[in-house]
């Protein structure tokens, strides 16, 4: 029996023609969550499917289900979003929803008879206009009747707001919640919004976990100074701690870190300010990365440490807010191993990797047994106008999802 | 016959009665070029020079002039400044205008018969309200007419308004203009605004010249990426290129500097400037300072070598463009030596030090024998309503500069 395959043309006219629905004058997409744009693209995608023959329909959260192959197993879910950043690109998000809209319509073109129901999603709000990944969590029963209530956007639009606008009763968002005994597993295709494919010139990555992060907002205090009058051994600079500390950074990733591990400091506030005045205050934030509960507490504790002891011997005092701690969440192993094996059967070489940033897969992973594959973006550049995968690689990543979706239907 | 002596009594009367004109809720004093309370200090100051005997007037920069022994001789100059920064303190500049007046009445209350004039000044808009030093230059001849007609302070208020306010005529500042054949030498007084007195334990500081200053502002350019998608690897961060150069700093300063070197990053911006964002751009203030124009150079150098390589090595692009450049100015041998015998003649043992802070001797020094003397701020503090110098130290200070300008004079 022939395998089902994807067909490029109908996808790539999918992903182009859904481009349109929110397209700005920068040749970017605009479809914030639960905006006018953001809506006609799930009217659209709801069209998409019932035309495949499918059952489409808009749960209370605002996610767009789709079923087909109906029985009494628990489903197979593809899935991941619609909804953009503004001025983002045509691929994040709806390269998942679509490819799996098209996995779908190849199963039905070819003569398999899936054992389980398939079942695709599109998230609501993934990218955090009311605070991110809300669909993921109302189907994952984690919303709440204070969340609903609370929620605005950056300009104070209330959540709720936002949903009544659309016709959508926020509480029926609690109605959005899915047992996890009717899932089977749950299955991601999205672009890396990274370089490392690239440069590692691979076409498929695998993610074996959805990195944790830590994100800290540090104070170094010193004595501010007039920078004529203060020699340089009598300073209490501040900054020169920031930077003594920052020195250190590969040295604590190559002891306590993994080749995953990231930690960045990308806003510093050096007070007063002055270029004639010795800072007395460093304020910056911290942000460490990695897939393993142990190896981020480590990093976390060298980061300490480090501060710590710089402060004693600059005379400094150090002081850190935690703003958030997020633990890793690693993908399934049977989910891992479908996708490297539908890898390998289409001659690619994939590359097991780390999520860095977050994606939907991060909280169905802790609801059923849940995965993801990355396709490469050119330049590593995604949320912008510019972003872009090939199409070769576009077909490649949902060709493997399709095997791998295959795999768990039947 | 018996040394002239300084009247601790009445200094300090002075200086207390100075410190009430401007003074602030905080305790400090707020007395800002050609403000009214600027102006009512420069009145109260030439009271007081007439009531000692001296003949006062107001020079058309606004510089208040005393003179006592006139005579065809050219004159033995005592000055700083009265203005003050917004809640200054009661010691920055008025201790070098009244522990001159002070010298003159120990002078006159003495058997003593100078042979050279002694003239006394206090320099208008030192501390800057229309970019500083504007009194001294016009002393020295350095002010043009197009300076008068452009200058103005941060809030758009321009000079020869603020002048014209008070009954002056911007133009007239020409006419302040000094032969330097009229000046026999420049000598001030003034508290240190460092810890370096305090630290060390002296009470008389000799300044060996003031810092000539460079000042930067650096580019370091990488590419802004998501820090989550980004591996430590392929990242141009941009703020750990300013991280590395803040670290080599003071190897730069063992290797290429002198104990009285200063290199300064006081200000910094990072962009985009966001937590998650690896930084794009580095923006950063690098102000270096020496006495000697050599070693100043050559800090200047070995900041562009360091920077340069490091931009190479992190594959970042580096830029600078320089703002000033003000080459070091040396204090006279003759006033230095002076202030040394001076001190040493009342038990004292003088530090001879730069200074970091610019003052008015910096002009003198081009124009005459000039040279200055420092007395210890407690904590270094200046610039705001703690200034303080112990009455101890001013006396003693007074009684240097006493004996300094007595051996100048006659």
């Amino acid at each position: 029996m022939a395998l089902p395959s994807i067909n490029l043309d109908r996808l790539r006219t999918d992903l182009l023609t859904l481009g349109r629905i929110g397209h700005t004058d920068t040749g970017g997409v605009s479809r914030l969550a639960f905006t006018d744009p953001d809506m006609e693209a799930r009217r659209w995608l709801m069209r998409r499917i019932e035309e495949s023959g499918g059952r489409a329909r808009l749960d209370g959260a605002g996610n767009v289900l789709g079923r087909w192959f109906e029985g009494n197993h628990p489903a197979v879910v593809l899935g991941s979003h619609i909804d953009s950043v503004v001025d983002g690109g045509l691929f994040d998000g709806t390269l998942g929803v679509l490819a799996g809209l098209e996995c779908a319509r190849a199963i039905l073109d070819s003569e398999l008879r899936p054992r389980r129901p398939l079942e695709l999603v599109a998230f609501a709000d993934e990218e955090g206009r009311f605070g991110g990944m809300f669909g993921v969590q109302a189907y994952c029963g984690m919303v709440t009747p204070d969340w609903l209530e609370n929620a605005a956007d950056p300009e104070g639009v209330k959540l709720s707001d936002a949903m009544r606008s659309h016709g959508l009763e926020p509480l029926q968002a609690l109605n959005a919640a899915r047992r996890p005994e009717d899932v089977f597993a749950f299955l991601e295709l999205h672009i890396e919004q990274g370089p490392v494919l690239e440069a590692e010139k691979r076409r498929i990555g695998v993610v074996e976990g959805i990195s944790g992060i830590f994100k800290w907002v540090v104070h170094l205090v010193g004595k501010a100074n007039h920078a004529g009058t203060s020699p340089m051994h009598l300073r209490s600079d501040a900054f020169s701690g920031l930077a003594s500390f920052a020195h250190e950074i590969p040295r604590i990733l190559e002891e306590e870190g993994s080749p995953g591990s990231r930690l960045t400091i990308g806003k510093v506030e050096l007070l007063p300010g002055h270029p004639h005045t010795v800072p007395g205050e460093a304020v910056f934030s911290l942000v460490g990365r990695d897939i393993e509960p142990d190896t981020l507490r480590g990093l976390a504790d060298a980061c300490t440490r480090v501060l710590g002891a710089i402060a004693r011997r600059k005379g400094l005092h150090f002081e850190y807010r935690e703003l958030s701690w997020l633990e890793p969440r690693r993908c399934h192993p049977d989910v891992i191993q479908a996708f490297v094996r539908a890898a390998r059967g289409l001659d690619e070489d994939p590359l097991l990797m780390p999520s860095g940033a977050g994606h939907d897969t991060q909280f169905m992973a802790e609801f059923t047994r849940a995965g993801m594959i990355f396709v490469p973006s050119v330049g590593g550049v995604s949320h912008a106008p510019d972003e872009l995968t090939h199409w070769a690689d576009v077909e490649i990543g949902a060709q493997v999802l399709l095997r791998a979706v295959t795999e768990f239907l039947c």
